[in-house]
């Protein structure tokens, strides 16, 4: 790594932007892409300077390691425009040093604060008209790291390429989900990476999703491999059940990413009074709340939704509803933290990060 | 799929040949390359055409799901050249199956047998040349295949790219071998996805190989996730024990790669008469007959090495050093299996692999 003073993001501008072939008002999440990204390579043990490009597509050789091994992390994150016009993310040291933890796991040299921090803001103003204005409006922002270096043995590459990508979106919603309980499939072992954001453990989930869809369940809540008897997270969001006026979360642990928006809730829980539990859930105790009927919510937290309500979800065969109700905490909570993020709202707790002309 | 009777392979030949560059004396295990590759690509919901292309860089979107998503899987096999300049293969149709085993495991489209087979067989001819005569010298072949449609969402790909590349290799040898027995570490959970080629299965392991690596060893052996009681197998190879005059290795599960060569000892161990049984071996009766000194072999079997002899084992701080053995069985089935892969010996098994001219 280059001394702070020294660094420079290296910037080459797309020669014309493609923002107007863009229909903002119907975007597919993850789909549309702006007109630059970041590129850091990793050569001779150091990062090398960042570098702004046009967005397009990399040349990689067919043994890179990425292809044949899985090293590869990755992050979600999101900029939001507020009324006056200033820019503005949601804890986005929190996804740096997330990224360097799964880094450190997938045996990936970590990053430099100061190259992500300044070859983001860079990004982020060359790209800043792709940031629309609109509560619900965000700039999905995605860091990833892949192993580049040509090789097929099974050891960590020498070269890996650090990148940052970005795609408008608008407010995520999915229709009606209901989640099937995972009887027999496993997301993560102790002692493996399911904290880390590998991108195989995302893969390895898809198997498994899709027969629950053959179900007519759009998620899968991951249980513990050992005993399926606890509910961890939904692979690509952490897991809240509110039983009578309770919420329920799991604790993270070495399977259970430590989502940002999961703490986050949790911490705006006790602001608002809201009682929450971080403890181990059992299937049991959740089944049987759905059938006395104390159960009142499930939800996923995650970048991508902020909070997904969950309506219903299926164990051993049977299905259970939840109630529709009109205070739930998924709306009451969902609402208070965008308006943070948005700027509509103090900011307490000192989350939102300003992206400086 | 196309009709069978419709499969041609489209070739694009190298414009001239590395090979006069290549030190065929001193090979890097899977750093060079010959001068094809297969490449066949999925889309609009079926395999296109197979094609032969020389072998160099691919292009893929920055959002390729391959980089994000880790939906990929591979298959390592090898092909020979014997004295009369015939090519063979070791049970081919045994990795052809277990792509596909693992592809479905990842929810990638399996890939259809005759593509496979007429393909590989074109692109070993063309690149005949690389695969030199020699006990030990064989030609490594690489099947992969990678989602490549763009998009940062966590849901399976609609296009892939099946990829087949190859790589010379010499008689594999990498020194003396220790390796630690895993104690808080894990490679795969019950219900994942451990016994697949996956590509994240190999760069999860990497940080906990640099760890064993610090304090001496060379690789791990794993055990399971739950307790960390029962050794299974070594994330690139299986593993066998041999206690007294009995060899042991544990049963293939969902944990376990149902490996070609281990499946291939335990043949040809019934065959010499060498007692095999399958079974759950704990790391307690392992470390016991190392004491005792009834612990007389532990090799690794995999297709780069075959055989791999371990010359000792760490666990919990003590370390325990094989005895060196005139007459081992991991040298007397290498040397069996070796002779089969090369035509230099009777193939009861039916295992060898013509690849006709």
């Amino acid at each position: 790594m280059k001394n702070d003073a020294t660094i420079r993001i290296d910037i080459v501008k797309a020669p014309s932007s493609k923002i107007k072939s863009v229909d903002f008002e119907n975007l597919t999440f993850g789909n549309t892409f702006t007109d630059h990204m970041m590129v850091c390579d990793y050569e001779n043990g150091e990062w090398q300077q960042p570098k702004i490009r046009p967005y397009g597509p990399i040349e990689l050789e067919p043994s890179a390691k990425v292809f044949h091994y899985g090293q590869a992390v990755f992050e979600g994150m999101k900029a939001f425009r507020d009324n006056d016009d200033t820019i503005w993310m949601f804890r986005p040291e929190e996804n740096f040093n997330r990224i360097n933890k799964s880094s450190k796991r997938l045996a990936i040299p970590e990053f430099p604060k100061e190259y992500f921090f300044k070859s983001l803001e860079a990004l982020l103003k060359l790209d800043k008209d792709w940031i629309k204005k609109g509560f619900g409006n965000s700039l999905y922002i995605r860091p990833f790291v892949i192993a580049t270096e040509p090789g097929v043995s099974a050891s960590p590459g020498k070269n890996y390429k650090f990148m940052i990508i970005c795609s408008p979106a608008q407010s995520y919603y999915t229709g009606e989900v209901r989640v099937k309980f995972s009887e027999e499939f496993s997301r993560a072992a102790d002692g493996g990476v399911g904290f880390a954001k590998a991108a195989g453990n995302y893969g390895a989930q898809f198997y498994p999703t899709n027969l629950a869809k053959e179900e007519g369940f759009q998620q899968i809540i991951w249980t513990d491999a050992n005993s399926h008897e606890f509910l961890e997270e939904a692979g690509t969001m952490n897991i809240f059940f509110r039983v009578n006026d309770k919420l329920l979360t799991a604790p993270i642990s070495d399977r259970i990413l430590d989502g940002i928006t999961r703490k986050s809730l949790i911490a705006m829980a006790d602001v608002y009074d809201i009682p929450v539990e971080v403890r181990k859930i059992s299937v049991k105790e959740i089944v049987e709340a759905a059938k006395d009927g104390s159960l009142k919510e499930i939800f996923g937290a995650g970048t991508a939704a902020v909070i997904n309500p969950i309506n219903g979800f299926g164990y051993k065969g049977e299905k259970y509803e939840l109630p529709k109700l009109t205070e739930s905490y998924a709306s009451f909570l969902k609402d208070k933290l965008m308006k943070i993020q948005y700027n509509l709202a103090e900011d307490p707790f000192g989350w939102r990060y300003e992206v400086k002309e």
